[in-house]
């Protein structure tokens, strides 16, 4: 995201440092798109982003360092939750979402290689967790309207609902390995909201859990 | 699997060969498990294994071709199908295993190490299909016996039935790192059925897909 964009041709306080991040990151996910973790190394990055070494050392330390702060502006740069009015076609156009995501060549191989990067490093695997946080809370109202027009019950736990939408195109691109397109999405978005009007997702517990 | 488990004493032909993988397995297993596939050496596997490093690079060639081995061994390996009578408790079976698959602490790592490794390799990556293609079969009939019930309508897909129990376990241990316990296992097996009897997973071409 460029922080700059709201102040053309100026050159507001923490604008270069913005530029900086914005370059290094944008390089860190062309890397990891195009090579995994494994590729990722502070120096050709600094090069290939045009900032001083010391600058992506200083400020990123490792790969993994880098890796989370990606995972923060991923998180920053998602898009706001559909507001159509009906459950089912709310969770629909999150499902879409996800699977437009999730097939698309560069998104795809990033995604790949963050949760491969978060299966051996607990750093990255915590930032990992707080991107699918803000993700899951900035999409939960879509599941808290739905209880207040009564279309889904009273209880209903929106991250268990959301968490049943975006799970089968996971499962599809990270084990079964199963084609994911628009058909599949929308059977998915289906069967969560069929299961939440069912009163499936009523979690007695759900405000004790990460939300 | 030990195969000479069925011949007590005796040495039947190929029963060396067996015993060498079986040995050279467990050994890969563990390594993945506690170190991941970046601490997967040959020569490591062999030594630990008390096996010839000659055997183990000739028959196994690399790391990857460990790792592909190894999920052929765990497809041999799985639990057989779970058949109740009713779907909703075939599926809770089902999603109880992979639960505690997944929250075992051996397994949960093996799976994690496994997964990562086939976002980064190709050839893995088919090795870890044909894992999942296995386990789908073996309990599709849950699916198939619920149509021949009447439970289930004609034309439901066991393989999108059965993604969609497994997928959100998959999720809380990939994604979004939220717990899994028997509750989110029974909740997920509901979620299925009650979207099964409702038509969701009815897919027209799914004779098509792999299956």
């Amino acid at each position: 995201m460029n922080h700059d964009i709201a102040w053309p041709g100026s050159v507001r306080p923490g604008g270069r440092t913005a530029r900086v991040r914005e370059s290094v990151l944008r390089v860190t996910g062309d890397v990891l798109a195009d090579r995994g973790l494994t590729g990722l190394d502070l120096s050709e990055v600094a090069t290939a982003a045009g900032v001083g070494k010391t600058t992506v050392y200083r400020r990123w330390r490792t790969p993994a360092g880098l890796v989370a702060d990606l995972l923060v502006e991923m998180a920053e740069q998602s898009l706001p939750r559909a507001d159509t009015g009906t459950l089912l076609d709310d969770l629909t156009a999150n499902a879409r979402l996800v699977a437009k995501t999730l097939t698309d060549p560069r998104q795809g191989n990033l995604f790949r290689a963050v949760i491969a990067a978060a299966a051996a490093d607990p750093a990255t695997a915590a930032a990992l967790h707080s991107f699918y946080d803000t993700r899951l809370e900035e999409w939960a109202p879509c599941v808290e309207n739905a209880v207040v027009r009564g279309e889904a019950p009273v209880g209903t736990d929106p991250r268990a609902v959301l968490s049943a939408v975006s799970a089968p195109l996971y499962y599809h691109l990270l084990a079964s390995g199963d084609p994911i397109d628009e058909d599949v999405a929308d059977r998915s978005a289906r069967a969560a909201t069929v299961a939440t009007i069912a009163g499936t997702f009523i979690v007695d517990d759900w405000a004790g859990q990460p939300s």
